[in-house]
């Protein structure tokens, strides 16, 4: 099996549970509609392969990990319906589809974010009856902890308030950190966590995640600006727009481009505690470096 | 000690753990200062004096439920920020203070709904050290069924789509039912759960929370025609200018009164089996059915 078809294999265990997720319950006006839209809006689910990805690292059955895999991406998804409404980016357009409240209003929009929000932790909660509750608990624990405040929520604070101000370096990393970096390093500590594997095994794919995950907005920012709109799904130049302070704008295109490939390197090496079974992570880390979109 | 006295004494316990529940947090912005504006903007604080004094009839000891019930204050007031939103019932005024939004903007308001909905679960799985894990598992899946699509937030996308139409009496108390009954009956259960209870006496607190939160709710109807409005803090005549059909408009206000007596009755009896040991909730049921805000 190669690196490609292990992680796909994984995409899709994943995208059959989304899909039937919400199946069981009842229609609720257009609720469940609108989450499922943007849920199955089919972006790159890098978050649940990680919760997977890791879990069978440790010596775990990945499906024992998927309502958890499904956890991180239902929160990944509530953020980005809420980060499109008017009050926030204003963004129309999200993966080359109109953005949630286009479709379903605002007033389903915030409710659907709301919903998924709070869908993340019923899923998690549903006490599986293999999964010690210790470590149900851990792992859901932990994710509330990179969801909120002094997380995903605290980085969109910072956000919000640094459009039309300039930052430093310093504040862009902490701002990243918290707005993208948490929830991906939240995804991979969740796999190990559900495993049951050592602190050494956890500290490493965090270590490797949190590197991961600045590569990955490093990337975000060069492609808002020499990215293709159509490849992309979404218009370039919003960061310009808005006036935020990116890597880009900090320290120019070509340092951005080399700060990708020491950033990659880094999560590369932070998994060498696994050996051989770390390979598929490996080859994602630079999948994800050379991204179009 | 007097029935007040110990509910009071709940309250009291409860105002000071929510006071504290966010000092170790790093200020983000002013996010952390939005979601104690409206925390601790002095409700009545039903639902978490429910946790802690059915964890007391069950016979546990209430501090160890103090973050269950600081949940689900948590997620109750979140629920306020964000139905109070311009694109939600838009309104200005809660409590007597103006809303979370027009204070902080809408996209801190937003936020600080999410933040606050998150730190619920945060707050819950934290592996308080005494407690068993599957009671904080079973009580947090709980609350989070019943503040989800299948509960409070499927009851808003009902409220919002019922405006300006004709409900029935059926389509009415369902509403309810998911709206503000099913974070009540939540809260009464997870109590019971925190304390180790019987499945008994989890049916009995959940029959009286039913029934106290579709009192509450006809009580709310009538209050909204007949209420004062300095004494309640905000504009009568709500559901009648966005055209809601309430208990009010489909009885009548005297069917309403003879309904709140009969509710709150049918509450009491559930209580039996708790004997004594249900006096306080017996006297609280009592004490809303005449509230006047």
């Amino acid at each position: 099996m190669t690196h490609q078809q292990r992680l796909d294999g994984h995409r899709a265990q994943i995208e059959t549970w989304l899909n039937e997720c919400f199946q069981e319950r009842e229609p609720r006006g257009d609720l469940y509609d609108a989450m499922y839209y943007s849920l199955l809006a089919g972006g790159k689910r890098i978050r649940p392969v990680l919760v997977l990805e890791t879990c069978r690292m440790c010596g775990g059955d990945p499906a024992a990990a998927l309502p958890f895999a499904g956890a991180v991406e239902m929160i990944h998804t509530y953020s980005l319906i809420h980060d499109d409404l008017p009050c926030m980016d204003d963004d129309d357009l999200r993966r080359g589809r109109p953005t949630n409240h286009k479709v379903y209003g605002e007033a389903t929009a915030v409710l659907a974010g709301d919903g998924l929000l709070t869908a993340a932790f019923e899923t998690m909660l549903e006490l599986p009856p293999e999964l010690p509750p210790e470590r149900a608990l851990a792992a859901a624990g932990l994710l509330a902890r990179a969801a909120g405040g002094r997380g995903m929520v605290g980085g969109q604070v910072l956000d919000m308030a640094g459009e039309g101000h300039s930052l430093s370096l310093a504040e862009v990393e902490e701002l990243q950190r918290l707005k993208t970096g948490a929830l991906i390093a939240a995804a991979a500590e969740m796999g190990c966590i559900v495993a049951g594997g050592t602190q050494e095994q956890r500290q490493a794919v965090r270590h490797y995640a949190e590197r991961l995950g600045l590569a990955f907005q490093v990337r975000d920012d060069i492609l808002d600006v020499v990215g293709d709109e159509a490849t992309l799904g979404k218009p370039i130049g919003s960061d310009a727009r808005s006036e935020k302070t990116t890597f880009v704008t900090l320290k120019g295109l070509d340092a951005c481009r080399t700060l990708v490939k020491r950033l990659t390197g880094e999560a590369i090496e932070a998994l060498a505690p696994f050996g051989g079974e770390g390979g598929a992570l490996c080859w994602l880390a630079e999948q994800l470096a050379g991204r179009e979109k």
